[in-house]
């Protein structure tokens, strides 16, 4: 294969997801950096992903966003940098794409599942009655914006669903392994939210504990658990390895039937 | 394999992007039905698919929707609904579940990549900034209704961009192999849309022909092809398969800077 920098999705966590082209085309590269801080493997796919690729090295956020050393590389060889779910979904990787089109490096992209794709899918809802995905962030010390929930109800009064995204990095450095954060942590972010939101006389749809949730966990690993009801019953559910959330607005009866099936008997 | 029913994820249309798991459950089955309505394989894949998988018989619309048979198969052995991009991304998906559950039949999810979400990242905006998603249907007979712009109109107020899915059943009955819609056809219907609006006294927030675009033409495929500019202009561009297109708001600079380098030059 011809030098140059491979982007390759690794697909939502468990690597039997993975395509026989993204596999193919790691192996053979000549080396392998695996994205450690936009996303993260379970351990112990992590464990299998030299079966799968050969060796490979972690790299965090400065080797990606300062990305030198691995554009040198690239332009003397075939290089992969594996990426879980799909490599284009984080701005720093179209970053990558811009670098290599100034250096003049061939530059290509192996899709992957992305668990958002996913949870969308495998929530019963409809994926077009979906408005703006939203990501709630661990707190920085006091601050904490109420934007996340502000365009939860703005989604929610416009009758669209929203796929809700939890942070993965408390240091917000992006050097650390990231720490998923759990659906507890989310749903009390959520309701320091709320109350930001009532004290400063804005509105709300609809209190954060009454609203309805689909928690998704552990996308496409055996412990996978799709589990629905009000946000305040789902919280209660701490296993597992990684959370997203829908807060629905308005079903239709297909989609109420699929919520009842998913719900906690 | 024990009896139940599959449904398993083609991906976008390349089979090479099929996942292992896709292939060896598949193969594992012991009859294969493509559902061939909601979404098309491109014929030289569809020529690839026995290979991948084995022996298949294609179903449409109403053997999918009045599955009676397909169940009935299902509870005495392992059946494949073979799907392509990603299972459960179409209603009718969903409600295979729901029936399912009623007759006890055993029900699984092998997932796809959706062009859908590849349409996305590959289109270097972010996915975060997406509202929701639009289908331009075919006009049948003198009935176009103009809420499709209108929703892309509500997008591009709000700032966010939309993903715009183009027709694939100019009959409206699922029973004909689909026929992809062109983008001179989408560029034409848009543009009637506009002038109903305009008609109607809706306010139009930005003429048709002057909106920008992204036109993804054959995801995945080797004649995949990524162009933008401005709706007149990737309108004349009808090589290819099967198309969709981005209609992306306000962009941010490192959004601007992948527009420009998807430009025709």
């Amino acid at each position: 294969m011809s030098a140059g920098l491979w982007l390759i999705g690794l697909g939502p966590g468990n690597l039997d997801h993975m395509s026989k082209k993204a596999i193919d085309v790691a192996r053979a590269c000549s080396e392998r950096f695996l994205e450690g801080y936009t996303a993260i493997l379970p351990p112990y796919q992590e464990d299998r992903l030299e079966d799968f690729v050969g060796k490979w090295e972690r790299i965090m956020r400065p080797l990606v966003e300062d990305p030198e050393k691995l554009l040198k590389l690239a332009k003397e060889e075939p290089v992969a940098l594996l990426i879980v779910g799909d490599p284009m979904q984080a701005t720093t990787h179209v970053d990558l794409e811009a670098r290599c089109d100034e250096l003049d490096i061939d530059f290509n992209i192996i899709p992957g599942i992305t668990a958002t794709a996913l949870a969308v899918s495998l929530s019963g809802l409809q994926s077009y009655r979906f408005g703006r995905q939203v990501t709630i962030p661990y707190s920085y010390g006091d601050y904490l914006p109420s934007s996340p929930l502000e365009m939860i109800y703005r989604n929610y009064d416009n009758n669209l669903h929203t796929l809700v995204l939890l942070d993965l990095d408390p240091t917000g450095m992006g050097v650390e392994k990231p720490t998923p954060m759990s659906p507890h942590d989310a749903f009390t972010i959520l309701q320091k939210m709320e109350k930001k939101m009532v004290e400063g006389g804005k509105k709300i749809s609809q209190p954060v504990k009454n609203l309805d949730g689909v928690l998704l966990t552990d996308i496409s690993l055996d412990s996978q658990k799709i589990i629905a009801g009000n946000l305040s019953e789902i919280s209660e559910y701490n296993d597992g390895w990684i959370h997203c959330l829908i807060i629905p607005s308005k079903m239709n009866q297909n989609e109420i039937d699929a919520f009842e099936r998913r719900k906690i008997v």
